[in-house]
């Protein structure tokens, strides 16, 4: 990486995001429909390279059902309402009707509610019935706790998701999490993040993960700047993670680890810039979000903005774009980025000539902040 | 190209958009009325470098005809309108009083009317009587279709005009369109495109064209982008196709072929910067639907915005800035750089002291992005 | 630091702000209770690397005393309303009613009366009673009039707070603060600045000064450089004078110079940065003039907006966000980065996994300049 | 300069605006009273470094009398109101009353008044009794027909002032200005530009003129690089000229020609960027428009809004912000950086240390672009 010194007594590196590179046709085309967007991880196969991410606002257990019958992977926050209520209709209904002023108090109310592990069997029971890959998700201060009632409740993938996850965690009060160990003891695949950072992301290749989700999952990029100073803009933290996995392959003896880009993905073209960069699949929340199909009804938040000392995050009306199988599908009806997520990267891949989204990877990019 | 390091999986090289440029003066002065504006190709010579683009909403028949008078070239769309309806008056009336909300839809059931290969004859007759040199356009996937009729109907110019136009598309389910074939069976010069960097210009160059569309003509630039993450930012693509312009005459023992900006150009400024960085010529799209005259009535679509699974462009409301007269020629009576766009690009030439277009591209330029 | 070259006849230097940095997860995490963000400085040690600029709007005796209270240290600006009006009340409540037009104005009446000594000492006296560490500011121009009355008080730390501070002032008309002699005449510890560059730092720093204010503390950055043309960047200034201290420490034999961080720091997210660029603690205003207890009734100003040749700042409207412990510690109920500064920090600490001030210096830093 | 690959077919140099830059504090700091601001050209000596520009909405002959009493110089534009009519107070005022459509076209028609070798006599006599320095403007291409009238008026300096003024003006359909001969045999000094590069200014250097204009005088930045793509950020091409004066004094043998920014400098700040650029004066335009006394009644006009071709400026309402004393000496009763222009930098040039221009001149600089 180019240094640069920021003052006599310190240097970094420059970091792009999405909104400062873009893709470029430069060879022949293609069809759109010879294009190929599957996607393997581990024994598991989808059509498309779509994780949607564990929030409440995305997916319940029946968006997680459609969103596998449409080709991509639910994933259900098993820490959220669906783990802690019998039913949270109640609950979201409530949420979306909250004013501005109460809702980060009435949040961190509603999710003081325990988590009960006869409701995680029960959600993953639910999901595994229709016949779709099921993926449930803890955060890693949790995992140890409720890791046993997730595998025998049958999950095939088993995602564990902080806002920063490291493959070492110091604390003094409490025994922390081993990764390795852990991982090494499931019998399922393991989906690691987020990490921002080329270490970061070899250190969590090296305990044996699957999939490494890359991002800094604590809220919406502009509030963790104001209240934390960290931002990992996306491209380049997408472009460094696929370098890890580059030389984890040499150092492992041909170990593939998958890069799932997750954050900073509020349209089709950062779907596309992701995968340009090095991602093999995405992992979506705002978008999905946006579904009429949605548990938010309209509104987006995650995890972070509940927290009852330092919120990092707010709820946010979202909207409604059209039905998951819109957005995902399409037709789009609106040349809003929004929907037809997948008819757009289809494009975007045969207008620059590839054919599989491997070879699509090797794209030409340009960094051109762009002028609004 | 200087590469920059995206991160550590991907590289990428700076690409710079018009308005992240301009020009300086910095050697002789002259005189506004000794500057000439000409530009030759293949047998055909006009007083001013502009080609008016292949739309329904800037080009009819009688704008053609205009354009052709005053000495540049109106170039008709074969796939549009005005060859799908005798009389496409009543549909262009009403796509101007549509509402924002039902435009795409409106818009999709309007062109799905076939075309007819008689109004193509009837459409290029009728221009071809009034004695201005006669341009019609077709996309590369219709080309092979209407190709005989274009050239039977007698056009002197042909337009192979698409988003991204390759030398070779790869098809599974059809043959596509082998352009060097095509080019070399026509009778007529052949200007082709869009194309955006220095290898797709290249291969296009080979097929044998007389002239390159350099742009991705897909709608747009903020909404291509959000969409399919693509853009090229127009400096950077007008240069880079001058240069394969220059390694081409190298390579082909010294033919040139002419390299005509398409897309990006907002305003008489605009234009002088893509003369610039290198182009020979210009295509006007939005600017020209600002007639008075334009079909458009105010309004600007481009055909990717009727796509009926991925639009990729809108219907824009454009207003009207003058007659076509006062648009390339003047007098202007306001400094918006929409009105009398030769009449400016004569000063610019005048004031840094060039007499004709070709020693203009040497003209000076910075890199200064623009304080709004 | 990398020369850029402004043209032929000048070369300048690229400087950065807090604005355009940001720190990123690289390494192990930790849990945000196992982080100190403790502070010393000459004898006196401090829970949290905090101090309240002496600036009306934010410090009076009561705030000062509660700011110590909480763990940090306030400044009192011992030429402001405290030391010049027996009771300010009745101008602080002006003052906050005062329409826009007027402001300057009469801010510069209410600024005209005179400095009385036996205020000096009542308000040390005040502060000192009540058991925190007590610290006050005077300008260069008026330190040598008033550093025996404020010694004698009993002051814990001195402040010598201007604009731009100079180890070197040079005047022909009166005889300019010789800062060297006297720092060395005085018992206590001094802070000194503003300072923006690493020789401007160096040279404070062989005063014999104990701490170093970086900044220019002249109003608002914006203001400042429409009025003056002065800007100092303060990521790159905290840089180059943490640069200073290294060379100083050196150069002296290993005293540690302590650098404090002064303007610039709207959120927690920038606090966390200047740590991150080298600073060991951070002088707040206008975040803390926000606080309900604040003296500035929610409006905030400081000195050189009361200036009657070139005010080169003005009073501006801050409003309240919180108590100045929930500013401090919190808890923050908004994701806005104005409460709960400390426990931001701490979380930010935790998250790249560093268990101290000095330690987090080294964080890792991109340069990613935000898209808003 | 750096060179910046624009693409393959184009090289260009990265170019600086007033905006981008600032400049730091970083040694001594002085009594802002010790300072010295005052400039000298050929025989004459001004206490501030300010033309007053030639255009009617700044400068009448009783305002260039009250800017020379105050220290600077009023530059009267002699092919203005002021030389086409005996009493042009009806045609400001009319002119200060026009609604914005009908601008451009009345002022087209008010101008189209010839210009009276009498009336140009009268003003030149009328500011010459009043004891100032008498300067007076023409363009390059009336320069020839009025200098004789203008020398036997009595100017002490001549000034040359058009958009862009090259030492070699090319023309097939007249005799062009030959500046060095037209220099030569007038006996009075010569101010002439305005010219944007080193190569420019180099030659018009040559040509023998006291002192070169910076600056591209062909209406606001914004309009003429969207109108002509032109654009010469300010504080380039101060920096290149000031360049150019260092090359020229050496090969000379030794004349020092004065280099003064004109354009771009509508606050105190960019004043003092100008000259940290090398600049020894500035000339302004809007900033004076503003005062009271003005004769453009609140509104802001050059020449090049009247080209009834292609207007390429408008007029613009720039309302009032104090006297000429005001906005020259101060005091300033806001921090707008429009009054106390000259305290500005005065205050600029103690707080970093410099005791006159010339040295200033040699001022830190970095490069910052400001985050609005």
């Amino acid at each position: 990486m180019t240094e640069i010194e920021i003052g006599r007594g310190k240097r970094g590196t420059r970091a792009w995001a999405f909104d400062d590179i873009a893709i470029v046709p430069s060879r022949r085309t293609r069809d759109p429909q010879d294009v190929s967007t599957a996607w393997n991880i581990d024994a598991y196969r989808f059509d498309l390279p779509v994780l949607a991410a564990p929030m409440d606002s995305a997916v319940s257990p029946e968006t997680a059902i459609a969103i596998g019958k449409l080709g991509g992977l639910g994933v259900l926050d098993l820490e959220g309402l669906w783990t802690r209520y019998e039913d949270p209709t109640k609950q979201l209904e409530e949420i979306s009707k909250l004013s501005g002023s109460e809702a980060t108090r009435r949040l961190q109310q509603i999710y003081a509610e325990p988590i009960k592990a006869e409701l995680i069997r029960d959600r993953i029971a639910q999901i595994r019935a229709a016949g779709v890959t099921v993926a449930g998700a803890l955060s890693p201060q949790r995992a140890a706790e409720f890791s046993d009632t997730v595998i025998k409740a049958g999950v095939d993938l088993f995602v564990i998701r902080g806002t920063t996850v490291s493959a070492e965690h110091v604390s003094k009060t409490h025994e922390p999490l081993n990764l390795k160990e852990f991982i090494y003891k499931l019998d399922v695949p393991v989906i690691v993040g987020g990490a921002a950072t080329y270490t970061a992301a070899l250190h969590l290749m090296r305990t044996g993960a699957a999939g490494v989700l890359v991002g800094f999952g604590g809220g919406a990029a502009s509030t963790t700047r104001k209240v934390l100073g960290i931002h990992a803009p996306m491209a380049t933290a997408v472009a460094d993670v696929a370098g890890a996995r580059r030389d984890y392959m040499d150092e492992s003896g041909g170990r593939y680890v998958h890069v799932i880009a997750d954050g900073g993905l509020g349209t089709s073209g950062d779907i596309v810039k992701a995968i340009s960069c090095g991602a093999d699949a995405v992992m979506l929340g705002s978008v999905l979000a946006r579904a009429e199909e949605a548990p938010g009804r309209g509104w987006h938040w995650g995890q972070e903005a509940v927290n009852n000392q330092l919120p990092r995050g707010n709820r946010v009306e979202v909207g409604t774009s059209g039905t998951l199988e819109q957005i995902l599908l399409g037709p789009a009806t609106m040349a809003s980025g929004e929907t037809n997520l997948i008819g757009a990267l289809r494009r975007a891949m045969a207008t620059t000539g590839y054919s599989d989204l491997k070879e699509f990877q090797r794209v030409e990019v340009v960094v051109a902040p762009y002028h609004s």
